[in-house]
């Protein structure tokens, strides 16, 4: 491994939070996070020589397969945040990548991990790795103490269910429907006052099937003890699917 | 008027477009350049003292009023662009302030015209902005050349017709509907294919009532000539009316 590859085992992005970024509680909003830990994940594969360039040489490309954060406080109006990632795993066939979220003063607001898939752009199955096994050299076990992510079951009969159709401004420089916009549309089944009571504590999605602009789709919630299970679907397919935990906002910072 | 002012009377932004933030024409989407430039002038005000913390010491704040923006090529994937801004006029009651946007070789890709009222933060009637007078030594006449907006009359009948109703996703730090929301449901009114064939190389949009969480809206469009009238509406009352102009790409980048 180069010196310039070990310095960048962990790679951190700063950033600044606006009033024109903040939510209605003057907070970073969920999905603009999982916006951000797209955006990280992206800078340090690309800085590393292993980002979306090299995997295109192969006829790849990196697919995000899953989301899990665990938050207790997210990033205020005005505040100065950061976000570092490290490869907490590789092999032929994915890696897992992690981050930490620190706030103003360095103080850790929370954690997330990743899952990235490779795939053949043309094929859409899985692809091999292996050419770019030098990546593995940069795994770390840097600490990132939350649990994985654990399978989740869509929740029969469901309890919420809102139609929606993707328009233009969902989708992405892929033609895919935004792995970002899912997160709205799945936090868009709760009302506003359940965000200003509470804080989005723990939220994981697994991405299964890719949706397009036009396609019609139902996002279906139940709660399954604390946590809210949310399935999007097109007709019998599983576009992706979520749990969501909220936690009372006094509770979560003790 | 300070030195320090004097060197900000005109207020660059520099930013670069990751994939992450690409629309699905791998371009910098227009109602993300509305939300950069909601950004830029909240630094522009802030950093000459009549920002919101400025306004709200006297029960004011800034509402925006009017965007117009005329572009012909909006920055690419990857591409280093800037938003440059300065205040054209002012007056007791509102200040135009204009923007240009430059790509990565410092050429010009387009302008935007704003207007800006304050109003009183508890009775919503325009405020007197005689308390912050001096911001009237950085007008500037830096060039801008486009049309001013004109008046905006909705079309009747509508040829497109959608409804929406606001969630949490949709809500900004005001408690209000995001300014750039609305640009997105303006555009959403078309096609992808609309975007993959042209530029839209002229967007005007009038805010007129202020929408909230769980507001059911219409959003009611119709050609008017070459432009695409649209108004976004709350049973009787006009929410924002919008003109948007498709050119050709081709034609739009000669």
């Amino acid at each position: 491994m180069t010196e310039t590859l070990q310095r960048q085992v962990l790679y951190t992005h700063r950033y600044h939070l606006t009033a024109a970024q903040c939510n209605a509680q003057c907070e970073l909003a969920p999905a603009q996070l999982v916006q951000q830990i797209i955006e990280v994940a992206t800078e340090h594969a690309d800085a590393l020589g292993v980002g979306f360039e090299r995997l295109q040489h192969d006829g790849n490309l990196w697919v995000l397969s899953r989301i899990a954060i665990e938050v207790h406080r997210y990033p205020r109006l005005l505040e100065d945040y950061s976000l570092t990632t490290w490869i907490e795993g590789y092999n032929r066939h994915f890696s897992a990548r992690n981050f930490e979220l620190r706030g103003h003063h360095g103080e850790v607001l929370g954690y997330a991990r990743t899952i990235w898939v490779a795939i053949n752009m043309h094929t859409r199955r899985p692809a091999d790795l292996s050419g770019i096994s030098y990546i593995a050299d940069t795994v770390t076990d840097y600490r990132c103490p939350m649990s994985v992510q654990g399978k989740i079951r869509p929740a029969d009969p469901p309890q919420i269910v809102h139609e929606y159709r993707f328009r233009v401004s969902d989708i992405d420089f892929n033609r895919h429907v935004n792995s970002a916009r899912y997160v709205e549309l799945i936090l868009n089944q709760l009302d506003l006052s359940a965000f200003d009571e509470c804080c989005l504590s723990r939220f994981e999605i697994e991405y299964k099937h890719e949706a397009h602009f036009d396609d019609m789709v139902e996002v279906c919630s139940a709660y399954v003890g604390e946590a809210l299970v949310t399935a999007i679907t097109k007709g019998d397919t599983v576009i992706c699917v979520s749990r969501t935990i909220l936690t009372p906002r006094k509770k979560a910072q003790d």
